[in-house]
Parts: structure tokens; C-alpha cells; sequence
């Protein structure tokens, strides 16, 4: 019998984090789902169940220190080793520069970027040992790209594909799989329904993204064998401009 | 019952393009293999065969317009609609500039991109009038870099990289989706076992690229939802340097 | 008579930072000059003096917002309009992901990109109505590649980047012209001198950067007509592999 | 007394070329300017004549071998050793893939790429045993992107692009150095002012690039002590979009 193994999505509150734990707890691992207000997760924990799957929901604030690394070491600990990590927080913004303040500029900083470091950082003290493992990072447009208004989630963006390409480098010939996705499209979620109806009404034709396709992608990264792995992935509807 | 489809690699003659021909036949696509000397295809053809597949190999020069454009004309017409097109011609040299000849940079260029560019083109006529199909460019690492001794490699690569990128902006909106890939590392061949014993010897862990995995990759592009299409994709075995 | 002009240079402490106020100094600029500690500024100030320009030094710690701001308003109210403003804090370590701290990371971002926000935001203050002005980042090989044990420095300088991208896109139109550096390879300085003698002896040959050409090259995309201007400029000895 | 020197501007014949030879000639070098039809370049040589410049017009067509090997030959014979070298051919055209004939796609390259390719060649030549010498190629913005329609202008200026990364890897070391620019925008010649009545108009407040203003940057370029090089300039106007 197989051992039973565990993937962690940081960032499981939105349409994409779900799907994505959906999709790992259907090849039967058991998924701990995390973000800020616990009880928020419930919808999507009774759906992995009603799937027939396992699912951990917790309660934790991904940009402090101590609750993640306790985190990681109850799931391996209690639950089972950790075979992937799927780090899957955003925070789009868009201010003119002079409108940006420090707060926000500090606070993108540290959703998008610092809580993806101590998610990496953390995956691996877990992972190298075993010489296995996936991570993923989730990336966007603005990865590659400074647009106007962008400093701050741009910035942030940038430096979570900084550190994916670095944890790559690093971790890869330690058999660790770390990879960073481009997401270039809406995502079909509650909030481009309500807020780019226009938008979202090219889901008809499939011009946008589907976060269970998005999710298959991210299996598939997982699931590629140890000679061919993918680094980086970009996702993008048909009709989307490039 | 469904209608027949078709497959055409340009370029099955290596390890590679033979794996993704026997993939996408064993998916149930009538594979039509070509290289210049149709009698070196014999053993692919009969591999595929084997695999209770359909393969029609012939021998074309994929750098002569013409014989290209009644290709894909006799395709459409006698075997089936073609569902994917997947060009894979390499052409790696390399030689200091001022040993670099007029002849091989042109050579290098007309295999790997000209040839190319008459097989994106041909396909575009065939896919768009059905707004559907999947064109795939095999990239590598030159693709991204020009390396010392490169220029005639990288150039042809580097063409290659920006004709896939232009029809995948102008045909991605009419349903034809188009890829490309950028391999980086040896790929398991009988010329890397005979010119690279050392470099060989790592496929017991899985060092190298096992083709019939590129193929999977190539497989699970084709097989993506257009809401979620991967334009660039990178393979690499676990422990290579990059 | 032409209106004084001042320059201010982030980051001044260093061999780098020193050259570039020296060379805008006797431009004619009012130079400007910060770093933490102001008495450790006092040997390039008399080296600007004794060269016949004006200086201010100032003790300003760049990560801190509102010393940021009155730094910009006091320079602006008691000496010269900015015409030109040059972020220039580096913060360069490198650490195995799993010996990375919180505090590591945290403060090179805080050091490296912040700072660098808070330094562009407040030059578009005062530079946008004017519908002039120039702003330089300088950024590091790291700033396009997340190398081995780079996640902290490259994740900063990637932020850098994206910041000047930005900035450069919306600030363009304005009339301010926004650049940014990669210095690629090492710089001629006492740290260099000290922790690598064997790379400082290339100096005889023009192998490691002269602060001065750096500067010059600074002082040349300042210059730059605004129908031509310049984005990002790379500069690297001759002998440097990349 | 100083050695007589000598530049080559391939590709003389537009504003840019000749800004490019006028400046160099400027400066004291012999400027041998060449396009296919050596009576177009009479109004060029007139101007550098009466600037004070030496110059050499010669009807040499770029994508031919032998003529272009002996033109440089005859230049470092009968003229002056090449301190200079600049490639400067175009070939900008957009068409829908399936309207892109395999004779444009061919003879953009070989315009644009090919005769890139022997004009570097030979200049490395007769640069590399001096030890010393520039070689600038010219791009655009479809020598990074490749655009809808950009198939074959975008494919040669990839190929140009990776030719001068891989002879600045190769020549560097040697002590040539190798340039290449993004120039992106319209630039101010007559073909603008005729075509596109609308963009010229924007010359009024530079909008457009000055021919005179990239020749400066060209020879910022081969100004730059080797300690300091540049390998990519990119060039736009204040208000281009990017």
C-alpha cells in the first residue's frame, strides 16, 4: 500500500487555489489548504470530501514566520509528507506611482513575495532531505512585464519568478521540481463576473481561463517524469492579445 | 464514429520526431512522417504499425516550397484532415565565426527555419479555414541565446522562435493553436550515446531526455482546452545546469 | 544665467555612487548626497569641492518614508530642482535557500527595492509637473537572473526592474526619462581589492569596471535628446563571460 | 601623427546610414559607405566632403560573398585599418502568414540576416588579430518580439540578434567590441513623412527619432573604454508606447 502523501496550497481562498486543491486531492493526497479566516475554506473543504477526497483546512496568515514553519512541520508531522506546495497568493493592484503609498507597496511585497519565500524556503527543509518533490509558483502577466501603475504588484511578481529561477536552480539537482506559471488571461471567478462583465461574458467562447484547466496544468507539472521538467509555463486563452 | 485525423512531423527522422509520431498515432491520428530519404523512415513506420497505428511516410525535402505545399495538399486530400503539424528540424553546428562558411549558415538557416517557415505557413492555409489545429516548433536552448560559435545556430533558432511567436499572434484568434518548445539538454539518441559516452551515462538517473517523454509534453499541448493554451514550454532533465 | 540644478544620489557611500556625484558635480549639478551615516560622506564631499562643485551631504536612511520626503521637499525648497536623481543601494549576499532568514530577505528588499520605490515616487513628485527630469536604477546581472543562492538579492533587484519598467511607461510620457543599469561584473573597489585579489588583478588589463566610465555612462543617458532616450543600459568589461 | 582609420557603414543608403557615416567622418575616420547602387550614395559623400570628412562611396550588394569579402579587403588595403563597423540594413515588411511568399520570407533574411552575417564575419576578420574594433549591428523592436504579420522581418532581426550575442561572446575576449540597438520608433526620414503624414507630425515635439541622435549614440557605443561596453541599446522617443 502507498504511503499517503500531502500537498499544501497557500493561498486556497480563490477560484484557482480550490481548483487546484481539488485537482491534487483527486490523485489522492491529502490537501491542506490554507489562508487567513479558516472558516472561509469550508465550502471548499466539503467539496473535496463530497469528492471523496482528504482536506485540511487551516487558518494561517502566509507572510509571518513562526505560524508557517510550525505549518509545515505539523503537516509533515501529523498528516502526511509534503509531495507538492503550490504557492498561489496574488494581490493585483493598480495605483500611479504617486498614488502608490508605502503601506500598500510593502504590503503586496509581502503576500506576493515574501509569503512565496517562506513557502519555498519551507518546502524545502521538508523536500531535500527526501531528494523529491514539487513546488509552484503561481506567476502573471506582470511577471515578465512593468506596466503602467504596476510598481508594486509587478514588483512583487518579479521577485517571486527571481526566487522560483533561484529555488530551480538550487533545488533541482537536489530532485526537487520547482516551477513558476505565467497566468496571461482573467480567470473565470465571482469577482471578474461582477467587476468586467464584458469580460467575463467571452466565456462562451472560452476567452477565459478556466481555473480546473489551470489546475491540470499544474497536475501535469507534477506529475512530468525527473528528465523532463518544465520550469516555467505560461496559460493564456485562444483569443487573448500577447 | 469519429472523423479520421492526421499528424504530420516534419523531421522524424531523430529519436525525438519519431517518439512524437508514435504518440500522437497510439492517440489515434493517421501520423505522416517525413524526412528527405523516405527509406530511412522504414523502421518508424513499422514501429508504429506494430502499435496497431496508421503511418505514411514520405520522402520530402521540407526546405523546397513546392514538394511542402503538394504535401499538405495530398494530406488534406487523400488521408485526412490534419489536426497537428509538429516541425522538428535541428540543424546544431558549431564553429568559431571566422570558420563559419556562407554555405553553412545558409544550410543551417534553410533547415531549420526556412523549412520552418513553409511548414507553419502551409499549415495556417489547411487549420484556419476549420478555426482548429495545433502546430508545434521543437526550440532548444540556442533558441534564447546566442552562444560562442552559435551564430549560425542560433540565428536559425532564434528566426524560428519569432515565426512561431508571430503565428501564434495571428493565428491563436482563429482557434489554431501554436507552440513551441525549447529542450535544453541531451536528448536520449544513438548520436549522444556514440559522440557523448559520458554524458550518456547519466540516463541511468534520468540525466538525459527520454524522447517518448518530449512526446508527452508534445501530446498534452495538442491536448490542452483553448481557454488554456501554453505558448513557450521548457524541458530539462532534473540535474541540468541552466 | 541658468537656473541651479541639483542631483541627488541614493546610495552614495560607495566607489559607484561616489564617482556618479562627482561626474554630474562638475556638470554644474548641486550634488546631493546620502547615505545612512552622513560623517562617512565627508571624503567625497571634499573631493567634489576640491573639484569646484557644490555638495550636500545628508545622513538619510532611504528605507525610511518620511525622512525620504522631506528629503525630497528640502532639497527641492533650500537648494535646486532635481533634474536628476540616481538610485544606487545595492545589497548583495547570497545564501543557500534553507540558510536564508526572514530578516535576510526582508532587508535586502527593504535596502534594494524599497528604497528604490520610495526614491522614484517622490522624484515623479517633483519631477512630473516640471515635465523633466531624469531617474536611474542601477541594477546587477541579478536583476535578469535568479542564480543559485540569489533568491534575496535577485528577488530585490527583479523588484528594482520591474520598478523602473514601470515608472519608465508612465513617466515617459510626462516628460521624465527613466533608466536602468545592469552592471555586469565586478566594480573597481576597496571590497573587491580586499575579498578578490586574484579578479582585482585584472584591473591592469581593463578587467573590472571603472567607477568613472560608469559614471560618464550615467552622465550620458542623463544628456540623452528625449527623442532618443534610452531604457536599459548594460555595461560589462570586455574580458566578462555572460 | 595618428594612423589613419576607417568605418563601414553596410547599408548607407537611408537617414539612419548616412546620420551614421557623417558622424564617424566627423570624428576623423574614413567613411566607406556602401548600398547596391553606388550613384545613390553621391548626395551622402557630397555632404561628408564638404563637412571635411573623407569618405568612400562603393555599389557593393551586402548579401553577396565575394564582393563583400573584397571590400574589406580593399578598405584595410587601400584605405585605412576598420576601427569601425556598422550593419545597417532593413528590410521592414508585414504580411498575414498565409500572404508571405517564400521569396520575401528568403530575401528579408538575406538582407537583414545573412549579409549581417558576412559583414560580421569579415570584420572579426580583420578586427580580432588588432585586437581591437566595433562592430554595431542595428535592430528594432521585432528583434525581440515577434509580432502579427512580422513572420519574416521579426525572423531575420532575431537572426541578427542572435549573431551579435554570440560574436560579443566570441569577440569580447578577443577585444572587439560587438553592439547591437533596439530602435523603437519611427525615425525621422522621408519614407515617414510620406507614409505616415500623422506620426510625422510628431516631430514638432520629438516624437520621433533623430537620425543625428542615434549616430550619436553609435558613436557613444564605440567611444566606451573596454572596461565599460555595451552590448544592446535600446532607443525610443519619450512618448512612444512600449
Amino acid at each position: 500500500m502507498a504511503e499517503k502523501k500531502s500537498v499544501l496550497v497557500v493561498g486556497a481562498g480563490d477560484a484557482l487555489g480550490g481548483a487546484i486543491a481539488r485537482r491534487f486531492a483527486r490523485e489522492g493526497l491529502a490537501a491542506v489548504v490554507i489562508r487567513r479566516e479558516a472558516e472561509r475554506l469550508s465550502e471548499l473543504a466539503a467539496q473535496i470530501r463530497a469528492d471523496g477526497g482528504e482536506v485540511h483546512p487551516f487558518g494561517v496568515d502566509a507572510r509571518l514566520e513562526e505560524p508557517m514553519v510550525e505549518l509545515f512541520e505539523r503537516i509533515e508531522r501529523d498528516i502526511a509528507p509534503l509531495e507538492a506546495v503550490v504557492f498561489n497568493i496574488g494581490a493585483n493592484v493598480n495605483f500611479p506611482i504617486r498614488d502608490t503609498t508605502a503601506r500598500v507597496y510593502r504590503k503586496v511585497w509581502e503576500m506576493a513575495a515574501f509569503a512565496g519565500f517562506l513557502t519555498g524556503r519551507e518546502a524545502a527543509k521538508h523536500m531535500v532531505p527526501r531528494g523529491r518533490g514539487t513546488i509552484i509558483f503561481t506567476g502573471a502577466t506582470a511577471s515578465l512585464r512593468g506596466g503602467v501603475g504596476f510598481s508594486a504588484f509587478a514588483g512583487a511578481k518579479f521577485a517571486l519568478r527571481a526566487l522560483a529561477q533561484s529555488l530551480a536552480r538550487e533545488l533541482g539537482p537536489e530532485g526537487v521540481h520547482v516551477a513558476h506559471t505565467i497566468i496571461d488571461g482573467a480567470i473565470d471567478t465571482e469577482w471578474i463576473a461582477t467587476n468586467f462583465p464584458q469580460r467575463y461574458a467571452l466565456k462562451d467562447q472560452d476567452g477565459i481561463l478556466n481555473p480546473d484547466h489551470i489546475a491540470d496544468a499544474y497536475w501535469g507539472l507534477h506529475a512530468q517524469p525527473r528528465d523532463a521538467w518544465t520550469h516555467e509555463l505560461d496559460l493564456r486563452p485562444w483569443m487573448e492579445t500577447f
